[in-house]
């Protein structure tokens, strides 16, 4: 018997369920014939490594049909994200306003990774500081500064040099801190 | 000077902001040239009073393009909201899942309306309980039951009955009550 209800866990979707970054470099790599990896980035962003003039090719890709439909899983998530579903009230948050037509397809990435998770429990916004939950995983320290619970920063290379909030590196460490 | 944080408001849009039923009426009344109002609802919904034979197509109507982009401003409701914004911190928060399709439409809706409503504020979700707010106005009142802060219950022929929640009757009434 548990105690109360659930605690809630709020969990992002771009770099910490889904792979976006690398659906980035893929898109990159194949368009310029380069070879940019993760490790590549050190704690940059994509658009800070690559000549300037090639910046508006990364918003293109984001701005393309299928794009946010395609990208891959990040590895190690989805076993734990069911794990995860198990002990807590588990919401997916997802700031999708910078691409808003992003909406249909990442709804459609949800439906599709995972069919059985509820409509209830998806957000779409901007702010995440207006979600309610015990803990937020995101990649995203600025969503952190307002939310009411715990943040736990995800590790990508433009965070790296964060040290403010807890850090989880990847899935192995989410399961170690709530499982 | 304010004293700490504006309050936090977290505004419903169909039935609230936005005029939806008129837009199911106008659609509904078009098809099979009737002239139901409002008032004829009493406190149904438009589904519960047509014959079942065509219920049916306010799911049509619903997932038809343009129809959630054209729904009118609840009457009342652009100066009050206007002045809430002066006072509170305003979230729009729509459940938009019902019709995944709707959001993009939504958005458009909120961007058109409200030029200068900041994307960080717009929520899409299905269950409210998770947003972060002092207070929510809403028809709904199925979202009251686990939201963390006062919830208002905005008039609506389909929450008549409902006499658990403070009740604000139009755009007035939320002007009474915040400002």
């Amino acid at each position: 018997m548990e105690n109360g209800p659930r605690k809630r866990i709020a969990i992002d979707m771009d770099e910490v369920l889904a792979d976006t970054l690398a659906q980035f470099l893929a898109e990159y790599n194949r368009e310029f014939a380069e070879n940019i990896t993760k490790a590549d980035l050190s704690e940059h962003k994509l658009a800070e490594i690559i000549p300037a003039d090639r910046r508006a090719r990364l918003r293109h890709y984001a701005l393309s049909p299928g794009f946010f439909r395609s990208i891959p899983l990040m590895p190690g998530s989805p076993d734990v994200f069911a794990e995860l579903r198990d002990r807590y009230e588990v919401f997916i948050a997802t700031a999708a306003m910078e691409f808003p037509s992003s909406f249909n397809e990442k709804y459609a990435w949800i439906k599709a990774h995972f069919p059985d998770f509820p409509d209830s429990h998806i957000v779409f916004c901007g702010d995440k500081s207006v979600i309610a939950a015990d803990f937020l995983i995101d990649d995203s320290p600025r969503h952190f500064d307002r939310f009411g619970g715990q943040g736990f920063l995800f590790t990508a290379p433009h965070n790296r040099a964060e040290t403010r909030y807890p850090r989880l590196h990847n899935w192995a460490d989410v399961r170690r801190q709530f499982l």
